[in-house]
């Protein structure tokens, strides 16, 4: 007889990922329903204040993938952090909007009761699911020569928060600064990147991965300023066979940003497997302070 | 006595954005309520199947900016295509889900009733507006060095869809392929842009221009394949003050794509003032057969 691993021995990631569903009212029964999960934050992934915001992205794609009428796999995520979500419980409800031949679009919003039992929406996401078929594909985007994985030292000391105990990080260019002195000039980072101890890819840690960057304001400038992510888009350029394939190996991340304007950057970049795959891209919007 | 302008006398587009509210009902009443406006597709703007999603998408932003509520301006946009629009009416709603001090967190639908009387989700959108300070800021794009507009040629001859005879359109490099003989190689265009006639830039006619590129695939491949954009996501990097300087100027668009896989495609595109300012980055995943 086998039976389930007990749950302390699943994966870090996989803990935090748990949703338990919250049963479905007679009202929400039916076609394109919506379905209510309850999750919990993660100290394993705690940023400075609250969770690191790749696994909220994560968890608010697990609601997709976890809905029974569901119909393929990601193409498209965009996730907007309205709130800081408080350390505790929150509720994910997930719902099918649209239902086509071959696509699927998806509502997600995240939502948190304070102290004083007043609910509020702390993250709402949009998704688009889609059965892929097979077609002329090519890449455009080059990938960075850079020194293989083992040829590149994990960053290390990086205490402060515990997410980053989370990730296997090997910067090969642009790593953050050590000397806040003010004299970066660009927004260019290049790092590998796997989960910390390894774990198989799937859609939702590659969805948390690209959001690994830390913010490209304090690369431009290597000056500190408060900031927090307000918009982020995942496009998934693999299927589950692809990122079968990349498996427990190393992820190659490219970012930089392109604007910085009163109070907001923007952060495009690119995931790669470790033998070259273009598994996704990636673009976010950035609050900065001053 | 000053009276408004006759209809007819007004912008092309503007004609097209006009949305006329439709009463809300005791219970929509209230904080964070949502609001409801019909609009209508727009000839002018016909595509070959539908209208021209720029519109579409400038429609969905107009929702925001029309309500009573808003705080700000635009930041970023995500429009999700879930189904093409039918020639005709249909309904917007624009909810404003959570605000903040300096931030307000947007959810948009956009639906439509068949001859039957179903009513279905085209559209969903969401947004995030912001009271935006001065703040430090920079460019790290490179507006690519191309000939002034008036150096460059008007495209001609492209009147079988009505929208591209709205703008005013001059390709510096990767022009639509004048023979379709599968021998492109890379998938760049860059161009000038801006209404025809001539119109004062804003918000919501630099969304519609950020979806004015042509398919990347078509460029890459020199070969047609039916295609339609899935989820578009702009971010704007100016403030009114900015979009009044570009005024009736033109735009200088940069697009390419980075992947294209098993039916599914990205595009990344920036748009620059005459002048040089950035004004926005834009990025979609486009649908391909084959």
């Amino acid at each position: 007889m086998t039976r389930p691993p007990p749950i302390s021995s699943r994966h870090v990631f996989d803990q935090a990922l748990a949703l338990a569903p919250i049963p479905a009212t007679a009202q929400t029964h039916g076609r394109e329903s919506p379905r209510q999960w309850q999750g919990h934050t993660s100290a394993a992934y705690a940023n400075m204040v609250g969770p690191f915001g790749g696994v909220t992205a994560a968890q608010a794609l697990q609601s997709v993938l976890l809905h029974p009428e569901r119909l393929g796999d990601p193409v498209a995520l965009t996730v907007n952090f309205a709130a800081a979500l408080a350390d505790g419980a929150f509720r994910v409800e997930s719902r099918p909007v649209r239902t086509n031949r071959s696509t699927q679009h998806w509502q997600v919003q995240v939502s948190q009761t304070d102290a004083q039992g007043v609910d509020s929406i702390v993250l709402t996401a949009t998704a688009v699911t889609a059965v892929r078929r097979e077609t002329w594909s090519a890449v455009d985007a080059v990938m960075p020569a850079v020194p293989a994985p083992h040829e590149v030292a994990s960053m290390q000391g990086a205490t402060r928060v515990a997410w980053l105990g989370r990730y296997d990080l090997r910067p090969c260019a642009g790593s953050i600064p050590t000397e806040w002195n003010g004299v970066e000039a660009d927004s260019l980072t290049q790092l590998w990147m796997r989960d910390d101890p390894p774990r198989p890819l799937d859609f939702v840690s590659l969805t948390a991965m690209a959001d690994v960057f830390y913010p490209r304001v304090w690369r431009r400038r290597a000056r500190m300023t408060p900031v927090g992510t307000v918009s982020m888009t995942v496009y998934f350029h693999a299927g589950p066979a692809e990122l079968a394939a990349a498996g427990e190996g190393y992820l190659l991340g490219q970012a930089r940003a392109q604007s910085f304007f009163n109070g907001y950057f923007d952060q495009s970049a690119e995931l790669w497997s470790e033998a070259g795959q273009l598994l996704a891209t990636t673009h976010q919007i950035v609050y900065f302070k001053e």
